[in-house]
């Protein structure tokens, strides 16, 4: 029986652990697409004590895979995102965890309290005064950044409106004692979905901004172009879109025009008309990255907000978000093919929510391949319900199968706690493990075990600073 | 190498060996959705012999499980569900089972040879006859009860049809002798497919039942209402719906009462009309279920009926179903939220029958929880085509990955046979070799083993019990 | 640690080295799906040196497989498909190779290597030249028939055009010094499509061929007719029809024959007419099989031509086709009905090109079957994209637990390729793996090993000689 989550956990072989130790577990790390907020980084965050830094609390957004769990346990809303006692909330989280059994919050929990508090305990209610106390202790000067050092994390993508002002992101170019380098990312979801009622008011904010009226799509796109070129100038290097469905058909400046007006007005699209208007942006959006240079992400098939009154009660992204099933790969298919057909197509990395369509998306981006790049259309790492044990491992194989593994970026948090760093650890022990059982199984030579190291420190590092242009 | 299906088989680890003898082998069943004949129970059937046991015969349902692979053996349908002699049919299946290699029927046939006839021959030609005496000697005294009792079933759910006088059940009630405790299951399917032929004869039965005319919507909700009733006095605790696929849009009772009166006519109901009738009767259904506490299931996408030509030579559910794949999730999204807006969402139990949507449907389970209830909605076990090893693995898995499996209700049988317990011993087995593993694997800690061995207890037995409301 | 690809590659167990060495290992091929050029064989291709029959080159198809990888790695086209030296495309591929891992591409190419040129070294960049001399000698002796013999391979069955002449397969015929003997198989593709261009121009050289005029959907099936007895002398014993998604609706003559006249015309049909003229024609066909006792192929699911870009500058078949996500399973359901309902649903092999649809894919095959016929529908082989290990593996566990996998017609290579045939062998290495782990995890007896090697045997040839109808 192996010790539970020591230094050798999830790896299997003496390969892996070989690659691991010597390859992988010393890496920096670029987290290229993450939610943390900006102002906490530059402000560097104090928590009062473990309850907020782990899960958050009803005045800051809170960690959604624990809030669901803890509502899947049946304990009350107040006490997992509203205003109940700290305690409380920490002490029925430590009194779930033996139930947590074979959920990824199980692994997650003791990674986060053995890296970043030394913590070495089993989290279970008997230890949970010691963890308390032991854990807010260190929070006095755990702070923020400091969570960021502890994993050597270099390059920091966060997610920022396209109205955003990049206030904190230009105090944190200016602050130079900020170690890791932090850069916005353009996520224009609001322009993207005329059909729910946030779009109009998003469109005044944007008409504020860029102090134009924005009342035709040509307007919309002038301005979009300007907050663009605000975006590259302050130093953002990719963008990224949220995709409920994939929508795409060719339209005419007129038909996706005519859309716009209709979204603008709150009235009701069909979906052909979303297919047009959608499409339409988005191959506005892609010619400019592959201009600039920038990589494009696309999230496709989270189904938000599900449950209208807990939305009505707490807001989005708060754990009540799903995993869709509908048909998409034609029309992604399409509207890459669009892109590049103008000679257009940035650098793509293409996520999927529902695990049964990671063998077609990866098999698609083999088609849209370019010239001195390395894997110019990509799949990303398993993303959200996926970042786990089964999810991650499903994702590289599918990824070495239909792909060539040694090419990807590699792992990201996408998360909005500092304490998700971990996901990196559990992606990279995976990946050498995977890699090791190749070896030892007589798929891979033990010979090239050189080169297989430098493709796992390409992974963990090296390809995500080329394929970003991140420097050193 | 293993023994060939012993007292450890599929426990491949000291901890999962612990756990499954320790924990697991000894719980009582509760099997909560399952096809037995209430009046074979009642009756304490007794079968003439192996053949009409296990295989089953043309006067009487089968195991269409075995059926199909008797199809696929190319055998002729009058040795297989028709009216040829019953050792003919036996030694068939018997001469068939070497090439049942990695499927199921495999499994199952020797489990059931083991634990009702303590026969632990490999089943194949050389020893059919012997096989064939000792258990049609057993069959003398080895009747339904007796077969119930050699599991410690301490309570089955049948399932019934709302126009059903549950005469057989009433007769249970009284008798004392009855060691199993037998609650009725409410599956409404025909008031649910008013597109099929059986639709408006259905309702004339229902018009019978409670001597009223059912001509408008609001009578057929009426009259549903009294067999609800009816059903929770003779101790119902659940129901059930077979959803080919999921149909659900908002409506109007105008609207659905349109489509019922078209369906009553035999008139072609469109898909949107389909959605409004069916969406809402679920959601009539589903307060009926919350207000009485009653737990509703859905089986989700079972095709039926794929042969015309042998449906019409010998009807519905004798091996001719299939795994459907249709889009799903957005339209069962929407019924859940209705029914939770109206604070009438009753603890649920989601299946789907096409693996590739397992994922998906526990991350929306996920999405609708409710303070007080643990797990108040979730997806039950492997389904149908799933219930091998393969398939509850996979569905344990992701269970646990995106979801509490310690909080699940378990395994049921869903079968139509007396023999089918061992695929509760099945479920166990897996389950402790699953949490074995990752305790031996160091993902959960052996100090908490006394936890983990209370957690297969609930998933084994007390779970069911607590979230159906069964008394001891 | 293993051996890197010894002789018992893949072979985990015991058991398994004994099924595969005792009965896979030199069972002969059936090769009943490629896409072998017949010209080739007959002429027994000698190829100028190892890039041409590794990679292929400009004026020949080259393996889509390898070309894909080396776009991922950013090479230049002319490098990949183009007119750049022979060399240079083989240096390139070998530098390449250490970045494979993982990928299939890994193992099919040291098989190749090993299997066809005896040499077991390490493909990378040292021993490049080593490698390219020695390959290239043997290859001024190995020759297209001299690969298929150092396989064994019995019977090939190429992938032809139903206006083709057939004229090397005559010539093969008579040709007495060739060692297997090739079939032709239909594949009216074309036919099937007159959504596309290339359906007007078909239809003419069919005139062409029947030397009558086909303006009527009457005339079309007549000359089909024509050239399915042709075929049929020639010793076709099989069809196949790649199905981008699944098109069928009943339909009368007029309506199947308006679509076609609209076809005919080059004018857009709508998906509606799309079903009801290829349902008719697949029914038109089927019968035809099944009169004529062929075995039909459908393989599902894929999208052609993903990158315009590339279609224009290469054309088809290069490397651009995807896995397709569309619902099909209701629609391929009815169309088997249909067959079966009029008696002349012919033997059946069915592929899905996205593994998520294996499962439902195996059970609706289980829902017509035939006395008399062992499996009489039933699922291929993994295909394209999915024919590698986890590919195979996954179809293979996905066969077992829902149909006979003892009844499989086993591996074919679907390939362009003479190099190919180790695909056979991983197969049959994968297969015995999976036997010898249910030996020895105990879920089949020891006891039953004769029957279970006769099983692999069967599967490995004797099934396909059966099914398919082939003289010894």
């Amino acid at each position: 029986m192996k010790n539970f989550m020591d230094k050798d956990f999830l790896l299997e072989t003496e390969t892996a652990r070989k690659l691991y130790h010597e390859h992988a577990e010393d890496m920096p790390i670029i987290d290229y697409h993450c939610h943390l907020p900006p102002k906490e980084i530059y402000e560097d965050k104090k928590f009062r004590n473990l309850a907020e830094a782990w899960l958050g609390a009803g005045d800051r957004f809170g960690d959604h895979y624990k809030w669901r769990a803890l509502r899947a346990r049946g304990y009350v809303e107040d006490s997992i995102s509203g205003p109940d006692d700290d305690y409380k909330k920490y002490r029925q989280f430590v009194d779930s965890m033996p139930y947590f059994v074979g959920n990824p919050l199980y692994l997650w929990s003791h990674l986060e309290m053995q890296r970043y508090f030394d913590i070495h305990d089993v989290i279970c209610p008997a230890n949970a005064d010691k963890i308390w106390n032991e854990a807010n202790k260190k929070l006095e000067t755990l702070t923020a950044r400091k969570m960021m050092e502890k994993f050597n994390v270099k390059v920091v993508c966060t997610t920022d409106d396209p109205v955003d002002s990049l206030e904190w992101h230009k105090k944190m170019a200016a602050d130079k004692t900020l170690k890791v380098k932090v850069h916005p990312a353009f996520r224009p979801d609001k322009v993207l979905n005329p059909e729910l009622p946030a779009f109009a008011p998003w469109v005044k904010q944007l008409e504020k901004v860029v102090a134009k009226p924005v009342t035709t799509l040509e307007e919309l796109c002038a301005a979009l172009g300007e907050r663009l070129a605000f975006f590259d100038e302050m130093g953002c290097r990719l963008s990224d879109h949220s995709l409920e469905v994939v929508h795409y058909a060719p339209a005419t400046y007129e038909e996706a025009n005519a859309a716009f007006v209709k979204g603008l007005k709150g009235e009701a699209l069909t979906s052909e008309e979303l297919d047009k208007y959608k499409g339409y942006i988005l191959l506005f959006l892609g010619k400019q990255y592959a201009r600039m240079g920038w990589v494009q992400q696309y999230h496709i098939g989270a189904t938000r907000n599900n449950s209208a009154v807990m939305f009505n009660k707490i807001g989005p992204d708060t754990g009540f978000d799903g995993m869709g099933d509908e048909v998409f790969i034609s029309k992604l298919s399409a509207l890459l093919a669009a892109l590049q057909s103008e000679d257009a197509l940035p650098k793509t990395v293409l996520y999927c929510l529902n695990p049964r369509d990671t063998y077609a998306l990866c098999v698609l981006a083999g088609c849209f391949q370019k010239e001195g790049v390395k894997g110019r259309v990509q799949v990303g790492a398993a993303w959200w319900f996926l970042d786990q044990p089964d999810g991650m491992q499903q994702n590289m194989e599918t990824q070495m199968q239909v792909g060539l593994i040694a090419q990807s970026v590699g792992m990201l948090t996408d998360s909005r706690s500092f304490l998700s760093y971990p996901r990196h650890e559990l992606y990279r022990r995976l990946l050498c493990n995977k890699l090791g059982a190749l070896v030892e199984s007589g798929q891979y030579p033990a010979s090239e075990l050189d080169t297989l190291g430098k493709i796992v420190e390409d992974i963990c590092y090296n390809n995500a600073k080329d394929f970003f242009g991140f420097e050193d």
